[in-house]
């Protein structure tokens, strides 16, 4: 039996003229390279999104062309987010963080058309220009300097479009709207296409109570690059829900976050570990030092994922008044898969247990369903202890990348997204990532989690961070190796480390067999530790 | 370009599977007829739900078949929601407020094979068994009572079903789910077909942030009954993120709600004006007449709808520190159209500019597209003046009626629903009910239509004209009136009509509340009934 209800596609311009009606008087605020303000309504935004559109169809955008964006997070990236899938094309996010040749081939790759880049970027797409033709270069003159004359510039570009006389491309929910390149540690990055679909349904997942908690008086502070994951799709929301924006642009150290925080205090901010574990450091650093120069916003709520999140982070944020929630996920999973939230189960659970949670991936979001595979290819128990690779499936899953046949090392024959990495789902379904399955240490016939050890040790009060990698052994086949990071004017030695892990529940065969001192650890693009480069540093 | 995406369909068997694994400790509480609580955990439910559909399907349902429910709220009508859909068939939740005619000519219009109904609601449909012969009669002992001889019994019936063998049957989520059949206007009730998709969208913007709010720590008490659009989809968003819900049973006077909310006490709670009126009435009595009696639970949210929510009431229970939300929909949007919340530019609003818009029916929801179409055939500016016709347009609202032509007095020629409420829309895109463009009646919460009474009186041999118009009234909201002509020389006395009413299959609670004996009924100059004018003469 049909339903009777109405055949309606899902749209993402559903988002854009919601927003530039009903939320016209709420602000977006972003930050200049010079560190003032601008602002806009979204009555504004909403209108240079549809000159955008306008003009880039007036410019010959055809459906489904990709349009790169070499942007960091403010207004304009927002009007592309929206503008180009209204124009019926495809947004491409360029990650700013990698190098011009690997930019040049993932342009190269995605055929893109047409370039959308900072002026402060400019250096870097001049190193990549000789690697992809763009048709056409349009700068957003983002340092308010005037543009060179041999490129377009965006704001001369949108004034030529028609904002009054401007219809949204017809369009089916499954075309794409956004591509975004994995950053494989492996091989050639690939493409991920978000449709339309894919991002309403995830942005009603992120928006829910237990996620993201998202409604019209949140002042959300994205720190997350929009360039990452679209900012974790946290930007469809706030235009869903007409929340306001305050967008950091290029100043993202802790002292230029804190500054902008007392501005424009958010009640929700997000952004990866790596950054909140140096603004925490640099809050209690001025308490001391610049005793009343910031303070943390009372209440704000804060998204931290991309990486494992340690619980000395969460406890850091909580003695000022702040909850850490942590996600997992990836590009490939829109990327919201599990969060970690306070379930019913734990309301009367102590303030360890809270933290111990809180430091998991999390829950399984609805519309996702996960599964941990064995290595004998059997569906893991939840039993908080049987580790098993993690897939996943559901309508905001990627099911291919781009243009690249599909292989069973990526996705199973039934039809679900190897993820790579490797976990335990407890009783209350929360999930525990234990490691990747390419860092996974075999010692002895046993696994030793390179995430476990590398948590507890960055819980040691002596140590900034801690990798752990797997160096060959000929008795046990492999033992962990640490690489450690002090804290400054701190020390100490192996056996006291040791004797801390110990001291948490680890057994003596799963202590790292030795620990080498480094400055810093090597980091890829998105923030993750390069274990890579450790393992280049440290071959045995 | 398509997106790389999987082709999931969304599915409601996904949030019985979701609540069946990660919430399989949490509670579902129901009020049994002798007022004790019966405890579920959701694990156990989901066992029973799996039970349900396997022994309807070993009971021949096939595809599409329609199950009806003639259930107050409680779990084993849970089950329903799930079960009849995994078996692949469609739920159709009969209105026990209806007379048993009607009742009967809408179980023979749906073609229900199958009857799921509890005990204490047997006289009920002994009354309309005449009228549509269901192939089996399942009864649910809910009171405790053996179950007759003549019907299966439910827990007997279930208890046939293989939980552990059974697999869900698959569908597209275009298929139907659900029926619910509207009452709202003249002529013969017509049904709304849910689908997998329409539901899982409308849960998910219900559930969102500015609306319900939803949280796995919540508590949810629905007195809204199920077979009223579904709850108003309350609970397939408490089986999403696995909240508590207490179920009222058949006990829905005021000192039975607040009794059952000092024993369960709830965080968020739903129902009409009309039964919201006499809680807060009973609650207040009861501060001096019963001190200490009962507590209005601290910082509990109530959803109030499905007739205006008066802005006394409002007040009323915010000085209990309970703040009350409507909403406005209909069986047709599933029925969340808009919601009434606290928009970021009310932040700073005085106390009353507050309560002026919490009694407005609310903003648009995401998902949802509402237009105002004034009497000239143009698009009502959103001046909070101009009043139109609501019509409304959106993946989870109607765009037929189940086996009816679609015609244009219901629908535009564009796709949009015409919902037959007549509003205006303000600067911040509030909507506020100022009419009806047909004459509907709504008496605690359910529709009353003028025109069937009137036909059905015009049938009465002493009777030449009647026309039937609402009078406000405190408990019900509005109540029918009735303007009479009698043929020459004839009379009846108003127990005569009402019960010349009843013998044409109106309920008691359908029948007009009073009658005025008139000259002529005013007519238009088209020569229809003028009922402005009746109003005029009649105001209550």
């Amino acid at each position: 039996m049909k339903t009777t209800m109405m055949d309606q596609a899902l749209s993402i311009n559903h988002f854009l003229d919601r927003a530039g009606t009903l939320f016209k008087h709420n602000e977006i605020v972003s930050r200049l390279p010079d560190k003032t303000l601008v602002r806009h309504s979204y009555g504004q935004w909403h209108r240079r999104t549809l000159s955008l559109a306008s003009a880039l169809q007036r410019a010959g955008l055809q459906k489904g062309d990709r349009v790169a964006t070499l942007c960091w997070n403010h207004h304009m990236h927002l009007e592309a987010y929206f503008g180009i899938p209204a124009a019926g094309g495809v947004m491409h996010t360029l990650n700013l963080r990698l190098s011009a040749e690997e930019l040049g081939w993932i342009a190269a790759d995605a055929k893109d058309r047409i370039l959308i880049v900072d002026d402060v970027l400019l250096p870097l797409y001049l190193q990549m220009a000789a690697l992809h033709a763009f048709e056409r270069v349009i700068v957003f003159p983002f340092s308010g300097a005037p543009v060179p004359p041999e490129f377009t510039s965006y704001e001369a570009f949108i004034a030529e479009g028609d904002a009054d006389g401007f219809t949204p491309v017809p369009h089916g929910e499954d075309e794409a709207i956004a591509i975004c390149y994995t950053s494989g540690t492996t091989g050639r990055p690939k493409g991920v296409a978000y449709s339309h679909r894919s991002t309403v349904l995830h942005t009603l997942v992120g928006c829910l109570g237990d996620h993201w908690g998202l409604r019209g008086i949140d002042v959300v502070m994205p720190v997350t690059p929009m360039f990452h994951a679209n900012s974790w799709g946290m930007p469809y929301g706030a235009v869903m829900v007409g929340a306001k924006l305050v967008f950091p642009g290029p100043h993202l150290h802790a002292d230029d976050l804190l500054d902008l925080m007392q501005l424009e205090p958010p009640t929700l901010s997000l952004g990866v570990p790596t950054i909140w574990m140096s603004l925490i450091q640099t809050y209690e650093r001025s308490l001391t030092e610049h005793p009343g120069r910031w303070k943390l916003p009372a209440g704000m709520r804060s998204l931290v994922g991309g990486a494992a999140v340690p619980e000395s982070l969460i406890r850091a944020f909580d003695a000022h008044g702040i909850w850490i929630m942590q996600g997992w996920g990836m590009t490939e999973t829109s990327p919201i898969a599990t969060i970690s939230y306070a379930r019913a189960e734990l309301k009367d659970a102590s303030a360890e247990e809270r933290y111990r949670r809180a430091a998991m991936a999390g829950v399984i979001a609805p519309l996702v369903e996960l599964r941990l595979k064995t290595e004998e290819g059997l569906i893991a128990p939840w039993d908080g202890q049987t580790m098993g690779e993690v897939q996943v499936r559901g309508p905001f899953i990627t099911g291919s990348y781009h243009e690249v046949p599909v292989t069973e090392d990526k996705f199973t024959a039934d039809g679900w997204l190897r993820t790579g990495d490797v976990a335990t789902l407890d009783d209350l379904g929360f999930l525990r990532i234990t490691d990747r399955t390419k860092d996974l240490i075999k010692s002895g016939g046993e696994w030793i989690s390179s995430v476990d050890v590398e948590n507890a040790l960055m819980a040691h009060p002596a140590v900034a961070e801690a990798a752990v990698i797997a160096i060959p052994d000929e008795k046990w086949s492999e033992r962990p190796l640490a690489c450690v990071v002090f804290k400054p004017g701190q020390n100490a030695p192996a056996e006291a480390l040791n004797a801390h892990l110990i001291s948490h529940g680890f057994a003596k065969w799963q202590c790292p067999e030795r620990y080498e001192v480094i400055a810093a650890v090597p980091r890829t693009s998105t923030g993750k530790f390069w274990k890579l480069k450790l393992r280049e540093m440290f071959p045995r």
